[in-house]
């Protein structure tokens, strides 16, 4: 047995609560070394003539990562009190993995044995339950619809009159948005994420001039403030973006250090290293990537603190927003966002909120900062594999699996799945305007664990290259529109609003292909069902043998075949097929 | 390479800060198989003709745990952000380790790697730096002094006149420990950890019945006041103990509950589970250890959170205590420790917080909780080698080395180390009164990382079993006392006063011994000089080869002899060696 490869600690994603008397509990081994697993685990205080009493169960093999293999159990812990370790037995040996190391025999002392001292109900990780079941729509506000002409920027552009550019404007504002809110109800998203909508200068608005003020030219706050009450009374809800990594070159504060130096009483707002104040390449102030325009705010200073929470429960609280997307926010001192949580989960404790990390995202996940984050190794990891073929479906399925067991199942449920947005080439050009190709990424977007998110006109086709081509007008000509897209993402949304192992219910394990390019997927199962979403990534037809000859349903598929157990999937198909156990 | 075996993520131990531009940041690797690994890093804004520009330097191999190399480096980041990843060299083999997996050439993008994205000074795990200069010294109040015969409980012995029992009482009080500040000076300790001093009615307090009230027996406000001044005229810091986890039986509001049931006001105090209340075997609400008369506190609840954040500052700033120790930390809610932290240091920003937990206590240490825990794993390793010879000191080594890397370096520096408690069988006993094996003892804790602590009498060779045995008054009959203990503990903690390096300045390395019950120690470092402590656990003489043939000082040794760099140690022995680079 592999023992170096073998790892557990009562922490993160090996041990968590699912309520407060049930931990799941996660072990990792070398893959394909271990045959099975049982946990050891009992109340540390029940002995009986000088031994601790313990409990014996087998634990499941869920995944592999293509070096690991997972085993995952849930551990009811009835006095909530839990000490417990992991018998391992290979093809040779058995061995007992405690917190001390390895034994050949069960020791009884349970002060061995791993400890998790008392399940404690706030320790529980707790996303807004509402987000289980929200599809996200992504809406750059410039672009989406121009409702109100009287108040475009200076130099309006005509309506997609021209591609999108760093520098032009379109005019689009909330009415243009509240107009057309039923194109959201009709594809069936019930989620607006919208990028900043505070005074800025910019097209994007992420250089933010003022915290407080809605920019101009997308309307007032009775504008705003109708928009939310229409989309609340449609129950969709309304999440805004918050720079508050750095302000805007043009934040009255920093135009004020900029002014007058050391003698400002703003000069602590940032992070100046001398003045005078130098932009320029090599700003003498910490800035976002170097760039002189984006001035970081430090949120360590008590005042800036007080400022931007202030920030953060007004539109809460005046304009009855549901979430909070923090752009940057890794590079965000960690004390800051244990306040911000604090805080705005006082003014409104089901406002959900969202983090922008890259990478892994573990620290802030521990349930005192976000509810969730991006998940961009899903779009690199969908995108790699479907649209840019630099990985092969057995290599998705092992990647996949790698990030999904980096964090409890209870924070990948809430994970905020994309495959484009306004910084990313559009999805349909980055499959090289393939149709069935994007169908796949959606199919993988609308039913994988987390919550999804769709880019505006991405599912009626929009094509574009990087920012800013990625932010065109959006197009309301519907002899435009990619029909075929569009009713497959509507289709697929309706299914997973009627079928919640579709959306966040349930447990999930990844299919690996049996070949490098094989036909991949994952299994969603609660205790009554299991639906199995399959795809064929290469461009042959492929067979898939299902684990049992039962009963099925086809739930919805293309160029998909079965016969007895054996699936048939053509080029490009998929299938999500349900089976009741 | 056993690829399975190589570990890393940015978190914890493997990613923390020592100062807001340094990251240390350490590997895992199967032991024996990796012979060199270097760090790749910069900052991840950093780009030149499309290729991310990163920097590369060595990494350390510190250490190891029988299974596992330790590898180790500080990485300076000068723009406080950082990515890097490793490259892994082996006799066959080269790898490059990122967050994304393995990978045969360098990554040229900086989204593969690791990513630590801002080093943020608040971010740093921050304990009160006096604890570094800190020897406790634990009292158990009933049995120290007795300075005032007139406050003496009912039935009170004689001292000393009868063994310690369960349920009975000398007299010990805070006048006693008034007047015996001298003994302490002498010593050398400077700091007091006090058991439980609440009013409760046992000899020990842990049962605590008024929070807010010194118990009649120690003396009055006046009494306690007088003893902090003397101490801290002295340098002394005084810590107390504070039982949250349970109550006293009766604690009035649990009593209030027992005759009152589900009507009393205080029912959501405790957990519950049924009325009316009843205790016996197997009590219907939650309890220590299941022992009825210790009824778990609801530290969920904003009524009893308020009290005991109360108690938590009223001691500060009342009595103008220096540290909290927390009873049973590990089974109160991690939220409520949170609320504890920021509550007790805005009251007095340089107070310590110590937690009772044995086991791994990482959860408890990211900052945001304790400044240490209890470091109960190295007493148990100390006297398994030293006392109950169950392991060899190559396993002392491989644990210790296991523990201390299983924690940041800047949190290890403050671990609570002791090797015996008033829970706990004497040390002297427990080597079975042998003063050269106790006298080893105290080599490792007064020279080990971290903060020691000396249970009262330990210095002068009283003995005694389990508790209640251990529990013996304090002798005051210097005929008695066991001078060459007494004098050896002096020396060392004179010269850990002296010399940083033997206190917790500097880094620590373990020397492994060459065979299985070999000469160990540890050696601790900084840029100048090199102190190495060696002790020889065997009933041989043993020789140990020194790494260079250069000048020396023998700090302090018993039984120890240098010939050229060739040391040998006696039976028992131990020696503490500086050399200067």
């Amino acid at each position: 047995m592999e023992k170096t490869a073998i790892f557990h600690r009562p922490t993160d994603n090996f041990a968590y609560l699912l309520d407060d008397r049930t931990l799941q509990l996660r072990l990792k081994t070398k893959k394909n070394d271990v045959t099975s697993v049982s946990l050891i685990f009992g109340d540390p205080y029940i002995w009986r003539n000088g031994e601790w009493q313990f409990s014996k169960m087998p634990m499941n093999l869920v995944g592999n990562d293509g070096l690991h293999d997972y085993w995952e159990t849930e551990a009811f812990a009835a006095t909530k009190r839990l000490r417990y370790g992991f018998q391992l037995t290979s093809l040779t040996e058995e061995t007992i993995y405690t917190e001390k190391g390895f034994f050949d025999s069960i020791p009884t002392d349970s002060d061995y044995y791993f400890c998790f001292p008392y399940l404690h109900e706030n320790e529980l990780f707790q996303a807004p339950q509402w987000v289980k079941g929200t599809v996200w729509y992504q809406i750059f506000p410039e672009r989406f619809g121009n409702g109100n002409p009287s108040i475009n920027p200076k130099n309006t552009k005509a309506w997609g009159s021209e591609p999108p550019a760093v520098n032009n404007f379109f005019g689009g504002d909330f009415d243009g948005v509240t107009a057309h809110l039923d194109h959201l109800t009709d594809i069936g998203v019930n989620g607006i994420y919208f990028t900043p909508v505070f005074e800025a200068s910019s097209n994007h608005k992420y250089d933010t001039i003022d915290y407080m003020e809605i920019d101009p030219q997308f309307g007032d706050a009775d504008a705003l403030k109708e928009l939310i009450t229409q989309c609340h009374s449609r129950g969709i809800k309304v999440m805004l973006d918050a720079v508050f990594n750095h302000s805007g070159y043009y934040f009255p504060p920093f135009q004020d250090v900029l002014k007058n130096g050391e003698s400002s009483p703003y000069k602590d707002w940032f992070h100046i290293h001398s003045f005078p104040v130098l932009g320029g390449e090599k700003p003498n102030y910490e800035a976002f990537g170097f760039v002189d325009s984006m001035p970081k705010l430090n949120t360590a200073n008590p005042e800036v603190k007080k400022y931007l929470l202030e920030v953060g429960t007004y539109w809460i609280n005046e304009f009855d927003i549901d979430g909070w997307r923090l752009d940057v926010a890794n590079e965000v001192d960690q004390p800051f966002w244990r306040e911000f949580r604090k805080t705005v989960k006082e003014a409104k404790p089901d406002v959900y909120i969202l983090g922008e990390i890259w990478h892994d995202s573990m620290p802030w996940l521990r349930g005192d900062q976000f509810d969730a984050v991006m998940n961009y190794p899903f779009k690199t990891n969908v995108l790699n594999l479907l649209a840019k073929n630099s990985i092969n479906s057995k290599q998705f399925a092992e990647n996949m699996s790698k990030v999904y067991y980096s964090y409890p199942k209870t924070v990948f449920d809430f994970t905020f799945n994309l495959v484009g947005s306004h910084d990313t080439a559009r999805i349909l050009t980055e499959c090289n305007d393939n149709i069935n190709i994007t169908k796949q990424v959606f199919t993988i977007l609308l039913t994988f664990m987390g919550t999804p998110c769709i880019y505006y006109g991405d599912e009626i086709g929009l094509t574009g290259g990087q920012d800013p081509g990625c932010r065109e007008c959006m197009d309301w000509d519907e002899n435009n529109h990619q029909l075929e897209l569009k009713n497959h993402i509507q289709t697929l949304i309706a299914l997973r609003t009627k079928e919640k192992l579709l959306a966040n219910e349930g447990s999930i394990t990844f299919v690996h292909p049996t070949e490098a390019n094989g036909i991949f997927g994952y299994k969603k199962h609660n205790a009554t069902k299991t639906i199995i979403v399959l795809l064929n990534p290469s461009s042959d037809e492929q067979q898939y043998a299902l684990d049992r000859d039962q009963k099925y349903n086809i739930l919805y598929s293309s160029g998909l075949l079965i016969e007895g157990s054996n699936v048939s999937i053509s080029t490009e198909g998929f299938g999500i097929i349900e089976y009741n156990l």
